[in-house]
């Protein structure tokens, strides 16, 4: 079995050769008007300096525990921009002192329990595609070392409802190991973040989580029938229900936690019929503004499309979905239950309202395997995780960030963003860069607008460069009203932006309820609530 | 202009006379095998003794606060059934000895501060049509005296943005006069609970209120944006957003708060455009689980109908929606953007696979004015608000609860739900009741069951022969894994069920919460968090 990659995407092997890299260094290249890129080696184990552990596990978590090196390297990290930075560069200070891979309820409560003890931190590691230095170890210097705990080994699908259509699910699972649980029985959390392949269902709601769908269910937030999760104070669980008024909903305060007040050990999770009816196009605007007004007349219909993500001009054209003459609507329609004419013809006579061409044929769900701008953008989506490392290695600019902001407000809000990201990149890295955006989810009210921003760095100044722009871009985003995060969670990365964002009573109360769970203050210290 | 009843349902003049009442008492008396009922008449304000208010106001709140009688008198209860027992007592021990109405937000915050300064209770209220004893300031020997904040006079809209069709609402406004403001607009809130004339914003977020439609935007939870509140440690407010990631919701922390952590004073909300197409049935199922099955298929459809009621035999024989033969299902569409037939023909489907028939043609959204059970059924529950002191005055007991529950567990749940009341009526009225049941609102993974008993009780004996029952349902309810409340709240009366329903971890994440947002404890005490 390859290991998890400690310096990218996946396990070892996956990923893009060098070779598979020219075409796109040949693309950059032409952009930036340079001949190629100097391509930095990723660290091996024997090139990084690792302090050993300060910590010894007590005999009966011993057999849970390691202090491998691999394994400290591998959780070290998630995946944001800056940490690739800090791989690049061999810096792993803030590794973990221990890794454990608790089997069962049981041992995440022994676990907690002694880390409480001994005053260790505790990070919860899920699939560790934090994008937001989410599981990263660096807790300061009060606690006498870090413990993340990684899920993995909690990944069953433990009871399956098929009449109300809800599942029992361990924390731990992995995105295909679990619909490859749920498959058999006809049903599907339907849940596709591009992060699927190495994240799990703890990480999804623990971060509040965003699928691949536009509209609908597609918040993690609204899949989950019930959590249970384990806090330094006892095991919190609340009542499998459809709906309820009681009290402000205890689930809703776990969800989006970041692992803050505790670890999600399992969740009562609502499921979907596998669907079979799927429609698709891929609708042309000349535009961007029109496609705007497309998606919002389609969002305010109550169509409630599966996919509706728009792609401006910059995002045709970097995504590979086509050459960027045009900005495309991606719209697309599923069923279990029925066929879907009346709402694909509602819909597309929306796109037509606003100066929409279809230029293709329908496609299944308009992102089929087959081609068209919609399938060539999906392969592109499901291909990005690895693009990262690789981009990084070669001092290439490439991250992305996401907002939500009501439709009144988007089109001052875009141009404001988006021209604080342009003007971010021409002054970290001396020459224009690119700024793309396209819509990843729609509200009624709003839509979650996801922003891709290319420049080129370079080796040596990549992680003051690439700061320098994500700061502009989220001071930005909150001064003008938009969220710090839509679906990547806010972790370390996002404290002083989300400290703009709530208000100080919010903080008040969460810092209270964190004091009743987690009277120590072990558990991902920094994260959400600032460390004391 | 009419005062508000403090003896019963809405304003003076309004609701059944007792000629009106004399059909229905035939009714009654049919089916307990009496010749009649006394009729015990309201109290008039003479009649009550009330202490005199133990405190005043500084000259600054002197001119929204009141010690008059009648207000005080309005003030002291909601409209649960044990509180109409009490009024028809002339027990109004636990008065508010203040009644104060806030006419911005600026004496909000002057009220809680000056409440904390004198340890007097602050009892938020709104259209104080709480079924749970949520408005009652029965607060206990430890406060100096209680303070009612009636909210009444912050019902403006503030603003409006027909672009994401969201509007910024004050708390205290009325369900019509909050209509009435958006209406020229061409938009609507569509949340349409029972209480409708009755209650307002503020009240329905705060007691995380469910509306007259069966699905989609029905729970006030989903239609908020954010919400605008002050506590005793300050104003909190969030971001105006379609969709947000960044930590555990603030919104969903004041929704369902009940007066607890603070006093809401506004919130954006998200409106809807006003439905010009509507389409709707009543079909008949001979057994009421047929029924269950065709509402489960539709649910799971993703059709999302706006009604979805069924009605078992006994709810659609004393609802007047019928005879009683069958079930019914008033199943309807809305749509303001589209035509919906193809949505209409697979609900029907749904209907026709589980035996459903179609006794009537179809009529606009299965509730409108014009015939047929559906309307008939929408006409007894407009005027069901003014039922209760009217039958509370003949000692008929007739009270509803509500819960909700996972599909797989229904069959079983309803037959124990449904006989422990039943079995509990006879026991404690010494004669065979009535039990009915509805579905309220409905979910892809389970129903809000909504049950009506009735029963013959006896003056003197009213109130605990109706806690018997109350007690006996609310433990059946818990048994058997429903929640205590589905849109009705915990208030003070369902705090022994609430505490078996939620985990102590939470509780403990509340009462942190409560304790850095309301240090003195002023805010509605014993309301969620059990009084010190």
């Amino acid at each position: 079995m390859a290991r998890r990659k400690f310096w990218g995407w996946g396990k070892v092997g996956e990923g893009f050769t060098d070779e598979e890299m020219k075409p796109f260094e040949a693309d950059y290249a032409a952009v930036f008007g340079v001949d190629g890129f100097e391509v930095r080696p990723f660290p091996t184990v024997d090139e990084i300096e690792l302090a050993p552990s300060r910590l010894t596990p007590p005999a009966s978590l011993a057999p849970v525990c390691t202090d491998d090196k691999w394994e400290r390297l591998v959780h070290t990290f998630g995946r944001s921009f800056h940490e690739q930075v800090r791989i690049m560069d061999r810096d792993f200070a803030g590794a973990p002192d221990l890794v454990a891979c608790p089997r069962d309820e049981g041992e995440v409560v022994a676990l907690l329990d002694w880390c409480a003890e001994v005053s260790a931190a505790a990070i919860p590691f899920g699939g560790g595609s934090s994008v937001v230095g989410g599981v990263h170890p660096d807790v300061g210097g009060s606690f006498r070392g870090a413990v993340s705990i990684d899920m993995g080994a909690m990944d069953r699908v433990l009871e399956i409802d098929r009449v109300s259509r809800a599942a029992r699910i361990q924390a731990g699972v992995y995105g295909p190991h679990l619909e490859d649980q749920l498959r058999p029985h006809g049903l599907t959390l339907r849940y596709y973040p591009q992060s699927f392949e190495y994240s799990t269902l703890g990480g999804w709601l623990a971060t509040r989580g965003g699928g691949h769908y536009a509209t609908m269910l597609t918040h993690i937030d609204d899949m989950t029938e019930s959590v249970r999760a384990v806090t330094p104070a006892g095991v919190h669980d609340s009542f499998r229900l459809p709906g309820s008024g009681a009290g402000p909903s205890p689930d809703r305060l776990f969800l989006g936690s970041e692992g803050a007040l505790g670890i999600i050990t399992e969740a009562w999770m609502r499921l979907q019929d596998r669907p079979g009816f799927r429609i698709g196009h891929a609708v042309e605007f000349t535009r961007f503004m029109d496609g705007v007004e497309a998606v919002r007349a389609i969002s305010q219909a109550g169509l409630y499309p599966a996919n509706l993500r728009l792609l401006d001009h910059n995002e045709v054209r970097w995504s590979g979905a086509g050459d960027g003459t045009a900005a495309v609507l991606v719209l697309g329609f599923e069923s279990a239950d029925h066929a879907l004419d009346a709402w694909v013809a509602r819909a597309l006579e929306c796109c037509r309202d606003h100066g929409g061409r279809l230029p293709e044929e329908p496609s299944a769900a308009g992102d089929s395997k087959d081609g068209g701008a919609a399938a060539r953008w999906r392969n592109a989506f499901i291909k990005g995780g690895h693009m990262r490392e690789m981009l990084t290695a070669r001092a290439i600019i490439r991250e992305t960030f996401e907002t939500a902001i009501t439709w009144e407000r988007f089109e001052a809000f875009h141009r404001d963003v988006a021209g604080a990201a342009a003007r971010a990149l021409e002054e970290a890295t001396g020459q224009p860069g690119i700024v793309a955006c396209r819509f990843t989810h729609v509200y009624p009210d709003g839509p979650a607008p996801y922003f891709t921003f290319i420049g080129l760095g370079e080796q040596g100044r990549l992680g003051a460069q690439y700061d320098a722009v994500k700061n502009a871009v989220s001071d930005a985003i909150i001064d003008a009203g938009g969220t710090i995060t839509h679906h990547h969670a806010v972790g370390r990365d996002h404290m002083p932006w989300y400290a703009r964002q709530r208000s100080e009573i919010f903080a008040a109360a969460l810092k209270g309820a964190k004091a009743a769970l987690d009277p120590v203050g072990i558990m991902n210290p920094g994260v959400l609530i600032p460390a004391p």
